[in-house]
């Protein structure tokens, strides 16, 4: 490790050779794959982009010039140049460094991000605020995979940058083939058509050799000056596109070639306005196992670092969901399944080899996809679009207009839901049910074990008429006790019927809850245990079972205000029960990256926290 | 009138010869001025797509083949040709024609409309639907706004339109420069670049002469393939943009010509794979006084026919905060204002006029719009975005995640909270502040005179350290009695501090409620009036005043389940309040048009519904 333990960076970078650069370039390496094989997180993207990251670290002054990293989930060797090296293996970890990019971790960290095509939009931001300041002498420079093209959000920013000529805001375009399923749709297949002209390859070697001559720095450099213009010439390719769009376009250059990355940057400078940079990097470069599985090696667990292979893990929800869904599938015809870029981490893989047909991965567009599913089930189909609760977020309208305003029956599986562990603040699932509670005739149900999310996504795809969530947590289901007899109905009851206390809780909770029964037991304390199956809307019956103790304890694993312990204390109040009530849940602010098991610790939310609230309260 | 009443539309229409159609245009345009003029609603958009609407009637088989409005303020012309002319007159009102597509009231109407952008999604969806059926010989026509080209969806939805080729789509783009506001962003530009040039103009010419030759239907028209054929070819017109995208352009075209858009109908079909019309209309077209000011005949009130002036009207919130923004403007030189196409609506014309420089129209773009003033607030500006509660659904996930997340000081300004009247379902602001309570650290201000809505925005701009949303509705303010001195704090308090019954409610409905009081009074009853002006988070004082009450009524104009009122009532629960409780809202379900008057008393939100609710539970 002797150039990153001994050059100081970003600043030193500037003095490298290219040689040294490509020794850098290879240390870098061997620190991400040596930490994210104990830490998990985002291995194949970063180690995509390191030579990309050199190459800005070495033609821009950060944070005076701001770098804004769309998802932010590829910006570890930005941690790693930005000062952050020594604390790299708390990477992800409870009190470590984010796996996405934090303005309160780093200066250099211009944006929070975690959310696909977020940072054309910052960076407009950001260069109309210095505009009107007076400043603006810096650049921004806005990396985009080209899997947030398949999104809305990046072209209403493209869209807008024209308003005021002559930003210096320059567009990276990581064109890696894929987001984190492979890319779909017309602007993927655009970019590698421009890729697959057979000029681009003797261009490329061309060039190549020519600008590993000029030198990177100095007086030298400026003399260089009319050699990059005629080197920007050749560079413009055809791209209406882009042009159409407000934009110059320099591309497509080779993302690992340190000397073509900087004489872009250079080049970009010069032009002095709007400029997209298209670049073709190896998704997991430099690590056998993550180029040959790119997509298993975009968000990992620990991994055994010799041969790659995931510390095993036994089946999850997700599984469960996708094997269900095809099983449904299988049985009726109009069954379709959508994802919005996530085939793979919502369990979809099986879906999309048997039911090709019936299976649409619409790209990174969550909002395109509910309406196509409101679109679809206009036609009979029986829609079930699979996202994470952090990303259902991106098509609340869309679920309310095109979806329940039509009364449309689709299927939202909304995995992730609850804490996210790692992935911290930016991906909690805690939002989803406090943003959908006025969705008017949406239903909302929660299973606490496989066998649940079977029943219930059965139950939706066969016999609703209408809307439906079915919210699971991320990873496997817990331990339920032998004596507990699902209903399938909208609550289940557990316990003793007749306590004075009822506890009151939903999904991954009742597991905690009936650990905390137990404690509470060996403390001569009986209690009631009513478990919410469906949370939207809640059965008056629930809520009147529960108003027959004296006290009512909700936990909820989710944000406070606008959840389900609200709902169902102002119901208790208004039947008139008399009763002391008590809502744990997750307050205003945000969660930041821990275990699962840490953050329920933290909230109250695990069975030692629920029995010590109980107690408290007594 | 006499061809409208005389001939079976839409089938007739096929027999019918373009002078005819000509009459038929012109006494449709008869019926929306003289129609709109006394119900109010949305003229220019609608005189513009006379021509269009009648040539898709005649070129295709609604509803076998299947017309999806974008947004669906322009589908007047569609509903007088489908059956609906004889209740034209009842358009926008209670129990009345909507003013926009709902497929319950024809089955010509496929998709409910509203919010821009959903059409090409929506159509898609209709369009695999039909493939898995096996059916699928019918074509869908997507009518799109170059408005609606500023937002995101319409991309998601184009670039996964190539994903299984060959689909029945045919998406009309009609440019008239116009969204609401005048366009704005880079394909507006290209849209209008591509008409301008020079070969255009004389192409219209010689073809329309040429076309006019053609018969419509019939063997003749088979005959004319081969003619058909070539003069695809001249219409191509090089448009790599949308061929990029996986469409095949045809354009662009006089969208007031019934001739050219008949043969582009029958060429799009005869292409038989997704096809993009480009076809240019003058909004307002056939009445003077739209033509000259198309965005004030956007989405009018009743006004004068024969003049086209609105029937006068007081300032009203929209006009009241645009006003005190300019005040704030001009004090502070950070203050930004953005808008999504909508600044007259929003009343940021003077803003626009005075401060050009700190003024940001994003087109119909909220996801962007809230994004960006993330940027220019991590800048140290003060944006301010004002928008309709209904269309800031539209960016949920960037609010939370581009604006609270990074605790950056955005405000917005949220129009038409509460009921909207003749709009209807699609555009009740009933559901943001459900939607908004677990958005961490976010502040909702509720104002309830224009005074307290100035004194909020100032508190907003000048003081306030996260971000604020200050929601109010459409209108003029009700008058408060002159005994009531606002605190300028959290919350108010109005009438007997010692009562026994507490009154809770917020915003428009204090007004009511002050009303409600009176009614009481005469009866011998005294109550108090707590009025939230911050209803996230609630104040914690306002719930201990409450809960010296014996009965807490509280009255909220919007959706009941995740919002104030199971706030409020959860936590005096929690506070051991042991009183009768009972909210009254707006229940699940959707709102149809009609007056606010009406609404207010059909959810027993006005003074007399809340007289009977409080005396009904005392």
């Amino acid at each position: 490790m002797s150039l990153l333990n001994t050059k100081k960076f970003p600043g030193e970078l500037k003095t490298m050779s290219y040689r040294e650069m490509e020794e850098l370039a290879a240390e870098i390496r061997e620190v991400l794959i040596g930490t994210v094989s104990h830490t998990g997180g985002h291995l194949a993207s970063n180690l995509g982009v390191v030579e990309l990251t050199i190459a800005m670290h070495c033609c821009f002054d950060s944070p005076a010039d701001r770098f804004v990293f769309d998802v932010g989930h590829q910006a570890y060797t930005h941690k790693i140049l930005t000062g952050r090296l020594d604390k790299f293996d708390t990477l992800r970890r409870e009190g470590g460094i984010s796996g996405f990019c934090r303005p309160n971790e780093s200066p250099h960290d211009i944006f929070s991000t975690g959310h696909a095509g977020a940072s054309v939009s910052a960076a407009l931001g950001l260069i109309e605020g210095e505009r009107i300041k007076g400043g603006g002498k810096g650049y921004t420079v806005a990396v985009v995979g080209d899997g947030a093209f398949t999104g809305g959000m990046i072209y209403e920013a493209l869209n807008n940058n024209n308003s005021r000529r002559g930003s210096r805001l320059i567009v990276v375009i990581n064109e890696n083939e894929m987001s984190i399923s492979k890319n779909v749709g017309a602007l993927a297949q655009y970019l590698a058509d421009i890729r697959a002209k057979p000029a681009y390859h003797k261009f490329k070697a061309d060039t190549e050799t020519a600008l590993r001559k000029i030198p990177i720095m100095g007086k030298a450099a400026a003399r260089g000056a009319s050699k990059i213009k005629s080197t920007i010439k050749n560079w413009m390719y055809s791209s209406t596109w882009f042009e159409d769009m407000g934009f110059r376009y320099i591309g497509p250059i080779d993302g690992h070639n340190l000397p073509t990355l900087v004489r872009a940057f250079q080049s970009a400078k010069w032009l002095g306005r709007p400029v997209v940079i298209h670049i073709h990097t190896t998704k997991g470069k430099g690590y056998h196992p993550a180029e040959e599985s790119p997509s298993v090696f975009h968000g990992i667990g620990r991994f055994d670092l010799e041969t790659g292979e995931p510390l095993p893990c036994d089946t999850d929800y997700s599984a469960a969901f996708g094997a269900k869904l095809c099983e449904l599938a299988a049985r009726n015809a109009n069954v379709c399944a959508i994802t919005a870029a996530m085939s793979l981490g919502t369990g979809l893989t099986e879906f999309s080899q048997r039911f090709p047909g019936r299976f649409f991965d619409v790209g990174i567009a969550e909002q395109h996809a509910a309406a196509f599913a409101g679109g679809l089930a206009k036609d009979g189909m029986i829609p079930v679009f699979a996202v994470y609760s952090t990303f259902l977020q991106r098509c609340y309208d869309q679920i309310w207009h095109d979806v329940a305003l039509q009364g449309q029956k689709v299927i939202f599986a909304v995995d992730r839901a609850g804490f996210v562990g790692g992935d911290g603040e930016s991906h909690q699932g805690l939002y989803d049910v406090s943003m959908l509670s006025g969705v008017p005739g949406l239903e909302i149900y929660v299973p606490s074990s496989y066998a649940e999310l079977e029943h219930m996504l059965e139950y939706a795809v066969l016999e609703a008429k209408a809307p439906v969530c079915i919210r699971y947590p991320r990873g496997c289901e817990d331990k339920l006790p032998a004596d507990f007899m699902p209903s399938g109905g909208a609550w289940d009851s557990y316990g003793e019927s007749g306590a004075a206390i009822t506890l009151v809780t939903y999904g991954r909770l009742f597991a905690q809850a009936v650990q905390a029964l137990e404690l509470l037991k060996k403390q001569g304390t009986s209690i009631r245990i009513i478990k919410l199956n469906r949370i939207l809307p809640v059965d008056f019956f629930a809520i009147q079972a529960a108003a027959q103790s004296q006290r009512v304890f909700f936990f909820e694993e989710g944000v406070r205000a606008g959840g389900v312990g609200e709902r169902f204390g102002a119901a208790l109040l208004e039947l008139g029960w008399r009763g002391e009530y008590k809502i744990t849940a997750v307050p205003d602010g945000f969660v930041p990256q821990a275990s699962v098991e840490s953050l329920l610790a933290r909230y109250s939310l695990d069975a030692a926290g629920m029995q010590l609230t109980m107690c408290l309260h007594s």
